[in-house]
């Protein structure tokens, strides 16, 4: 193998492949990146026991100023072979393998030789059925990511609920995620729908896939196998491995009829939790207590040792019955993060069942679920 | 005490003061910032074992938007008191003293009412005697704690090594900083010269107050006492402790005659040496070897395991002996870092000899010296 390539767009791809490669495994091939150049291009590979990631540059990618002298394969260490490039002195360098896996680095009057390993020893990747593949747009997902990844379990106690839960089924991908405290749900609709699925996959896997997408605009195929996903670009095969196990259902435990109800503005009303829970965290219980009246929201946050905050909400709307509730401020923070610059509405039924938040335009069929805390 | 300002000016204030804040002190009343408001303004402390500061923000600053409605003093825990005003709603935010040291923090709708403590409390900082000071302006200041900061030692076992020795004398300024391995001075020439003096700052504290200079084109003033040092400009008072001890007579130690010199551009030797230590950090020496011949400068890393880098030097000139010597990179990164993007010639003994680095530039009293390794 010999290779002469622009320096940044290499180190470009080496970042993403890195992302799969953890310095903690116990298999020493797996520290490494696999590279291997063919006639087409450069295609770099990443894996963990969680995740894999294999990037690909094509050879006519003008940018890359690729020269392919002589194809092939090898295996190197990550994180050393990256700290390598990255301060090589000049835009280009050469990667020629020597014998017995060695391989030279050379850029400008900088030579470095380091001990390669061989490519025939580095795991295969699953081959996926590729003929029954949902494609969405990577904004999309990503929105679905982030809208529902947070609210997973970080407790492997049941590690099923360290998954976001997808179901497609009539023309419809549901996501859901919940820790058994909080829970945030997301359907959309899907354009050419594929056969029905019904997975969960690891919500540390769809961190990085989500980190690991260059182009918002671009589409990606999602391809289902029975153990493991694979989310395909042009340029990135992105394979997850699925949780096994039963996903609860979560559909039984978002009430439908409520007794009193708010409209907010959220970035308002988040800047204010912020503020509550400032006292909330220093006390022993993180909570912070919500009053509404007919003509009046107070939240309140609470330290015996340091003090205390009251603050009177600006709000949209309020209907039903007066009500107190305690909660925990992180869970609404996150909601509402979640929900970005819209208004919300918050369906209360008391102070001791979940309530909901979902967006007043009611086109957009997100709910989140926060379970009170009750303090008597 | 009463007290409306503007919230970010003050974040700026308090921010300065809690430089000298550490939450690991077993003096509680230490982990609080003591508030003082003035008919002339208001002043903000922060103290530690090593350092104390204190800021002034005059009433007639018109950033500060002040209003005083009543004198008076209090001391408030600081960390959380700062997360309470970046939290804050609005642009200004109002400060009022209760009943027994409570706070009352107003901003918006948003109250908050926590716990302070009693002023009277809080250590009185050091009288220093004002008539014996130097004035520098603060970018030279900045500029020898640069130059020699990093060169302390970070070890206790000789307490004196960890601050920088700083010689009054002739009109010239001299600071020195070693760690036993390798030594930084730099001289200055000082007009409107004071009393002589001879003081070993500890190096942490001189990091500090660099970083808590606000305007590099003011003028500081250096009062120095028994055992403390205050840096004074129009709104900071910055004292530290002195280091107590004989700091080892460091000027034996810098050779003056050479046999093998060699000029290079910092830049282009820093790129290389950074290179060389990629490999040599992975070693169980951390050293690179530097070949000098009268038409070839080569510099060699080696990993057993992981490879070697070697890549032939730049230089501006080379005269005298031919050399091979072996160092410490990290030592060389530190000392071509202090000395900026200038050219340096490099002066040699032999290889087991200390040897120097000093601008080209002649004007420019700055020399330092690295101990090399023996490698046989």
């Amino acid at each position: 193998m010999k290779l002469t390539i622009n320096r940044t767009t290499f180190m470009n791809e080496l970042s993403t492949a890195q992302r799969a490669i953890s310095s903690k495994t116990t298999i020493p091939i797996l520290t490494g990146v696999k590279i291997v150049l063919t006639d087409e291009g450069l295609s770099l590979t990443g894996s963990n026991a969680d995740i894999s990631i294999e990037t690909f540059l094509a050879k006519d990618d003008k940018k890359a100023q690729m020269l392919i002298e002589k194809t092939g394969a090898i295996v190197l260490q990550s994180r050393f072979f990256g700290e390598i490039i990255r301060k090589l002195p000049e835009d280009l360098f050469t990667l020629e393998v020597l014998e017995n896996n060695q391989v030279a680095i050379t850029s400008g009057a900088a030579e470095f030789v380091v001990n390669g390993l061989d490519p025939d020893n580095y795991p295969h990747l699953p081959i996926i059925d590729e003929n029954n593949q949902l494609k969405i747009p990577v904004r999309v997902l990503n929105k679905i990511i982030s809208e529902t990844g947070f609210a997973v379990s970080m407790h492997e106690s049941r590690p099923i609920l360290t998954g976001v839960h997808f179901i497609q089924s009539n023309s419809e991908l549901l996501a859901v995620a919940t820790d058994s405290h909080r829970l945030s749900q997301r359907v959309i609709p899907v354009e050419n729908a594929v056969e029905d699925f019904d997975i969960v996959i690891p919500g540390k896997s769809l961190l990085e896939l989500s980190r690991s997408f260059k182009d918002e605009e671009e589409l990606v195929e999602i391809s289902i196998m029975e153990n493991q996903v694979l989310f395909k670009t042009k340029t990135m095969y992105f394979y997850s491995r699925l949780l096994e196990g039963k996903y609860p259902d979560t559909n039984r435990l978002i009430p439908s009829s409520f007794n009193t109800e708010i409209e907010f503005s959220v970035p308002a009303l988040l800047s204010a939790i912020e503020r509550a829970s400032l006292l909330s965290h220093e006390g022993r219980n993180n909570i912070v207590k919500l009053a509404i009246t007919a003509d009046e929201v107070t939240i309140y946050g609470n330290s015996p040792e340091i003090g205390n905050v009251q603050e009177e909400l600006t709000y949209q709307k309020v209907t039903g019955e007066p009500l107190e509730i305690s909660f925990n401020p992180d869970y609404m923070k996150d909601a509402l993060k979640a929900f970005g610059g819209i208004d919300v509405v918050v369906k209360f039924i008391s102070p001791i069942r979940p309530f909901t938040l979902e967006p007043v335009d009611s086109d957009i069929s997100f709910i989140q679920l926060i379970t009170p805390v009750r303090t008597n």
